[in-house]
């Protein structure tokens, strides 16, 4: 069976936007359409110069025998400075502030498009990068880590409070919270990861960093490393922070609850040396 | 500026395929490439038969003024049947096994593309469906979840063993659990669901269907009701189970702890009358 030119353009796009970071043998779309690989480059030029202007991605050729193409989901500039102004817009209203100056973001963190767009956001930064697996903790650091995860086509790990009969053998690490300056637990099942990963290390809301730096101190037992920090939100912190270099989308400004007043800015992303499809 | 067709495939197909469900009118498309509307239906007509064809889902056209078009994220039978295969043998294997004839299969919920087929092989089952949001229970229903909620574009609510600062006001019910009879506890936050919500309640594994009842409890408080049940695998159980028209991939038999041997089947799946693409 032959295929169109345009039904190869349409097929090969939901392929490919499936496969991210995916090495794709040109001859895996000849065989797939019956075409010839020369049909196939044409094609695949079209797609890239498409997916740069429409700020979707980029392919990158990968040339010689073993050779083929890449995707790299990434946003543009343009695009993801519309989202930022969205996303802080979203995050300052005064009904999300709670007592201890936590915020209600459950309505955002389940919303399928919201979070597909913060995952491609926090994605476009690591996009070429060598990140073997995304870790975060239970349970609101989860969508943004899977949505991050598919852009990148790495597995999510999860890091719980407490150890669970589904887990199997578990290693766990105290470490101090940050704020309150209380002892706490974290588990991570034993062949969740395995030695030697580059962890990419998320989570939905940073104070002072103690959960982050519990999660630094768990890949140490791993003999894991740490590849990025990324956090969709980071609260004012009077006192020094544990951790340094970190993304973060929104910073947290002027919260008073007694008043219910909140400000949300952007946090550090646009400071952070990009490469924007 | 103007676009050539084979861009505008590309891009139409990008956007369609984030933007499920979601009436889209030919216009935003003419709009968008400075095109004819009669190009937009041709386009579309080439998309729609590509999408079929490939087992990537299906156009819907809403005809009139207030017209467009609906992609509906589907899966072909022998797409699912495949997977479903695959599945099973991942399933079956014998490391698995816990203690409680639980299963480890936190490396299945964490790969991305294995939660992405299994969002879209249970989404198909609902995509013409009624359903405004997608429920589970923290945290292993959280990745199914949210996979199912992205290809039928509607939010994921996350219901809890315990409350949480993060939340605000919250609604807790007590549930008997199905196999070990104990009374637990769920939670949920009292903002998280609108009255009248019509609830696809999901979970990654069913022994007696004790969690899935006590969520169907939960829904009654919030005067919403039940859409479908779908779980991703289903446990042997001998006594009556507490719930009876669910959809499950994967079934549990002949589980053997001391001889660590386990087997995996199909599900009742098949056995619903989808609508494949």
């Amino acid at each position: 069976m032959k295929f169109r030119r345009s039904e190869r353009l349409i097929d090969m796009t939901h392929y490919l936007l499936e496969h991210p970071r995916q090495l794709v043998p040109l001859t895996f779309f000849a065989d797939r359409y019956g075409s010839a690989k020369s049909s196939i480059s044409e094609d695949l030029a079209i797609v890239k110069e498409t997916f740069e202007q429409r700020g979707i991605g980029t392919l990158q050729t990968v040339p010689g025998a073993a050779g083929g193409v890449k995707f790299f989901s990434k946003i543009s500039e343009a695009e993801a400075r519309e989202f930022m102004a969205e996303l802080c817009e979203q995050i300052e209203k005064p009904e999300r502030l709670l007592p201890g100056g936590y915020l209600y973001m459950m309505d955002l963190l389940g919303h399928p498009q919201f979070i597909h767009k913060v995952g491609k956001l926090l994605a476009s930064v690591y996009a070429g990068q060598n990140i073997d697996v995304v870790m975060t903790v239970a349970t609101k650091g989860i969508p943004i880590a899977q949505a991050i995860a598919a852009h990148l086509n790495v597995p999510v790990v999860v890091v719980r409070r407490d150890s669970k009969v589904t887990e199997g053998p578990t290693v766990s690490i105290n470490y101090v919270s940050g704020s309150s300056k209380r002892i706490q637990t974290m588990v991570l099942a034993k062949r969740s990861l395995k030695e030697g990963s580059k962890v990419l290390l998320v989570d939905d809301f940073m104070k002072a960093g103690g959960t982050i730096n519990g999660m630094v101190s768990l890949l140490a037992e791993f003999n894991a490393s740490v590849a990025g920090i990324a956090v969709l939100v980071e609260a004012e912190h009077e006192e020094e922070r544990l951790i340094e270099d970190y993304i973060s989308l929104v910073k947290l400004e002027n919260v008073n609850i007694r008043e219910s007043t909140i400000s949300a800015v952007e946090g550090n992303y646009f400071s952070k040396n990009i490469d924007f499809s």
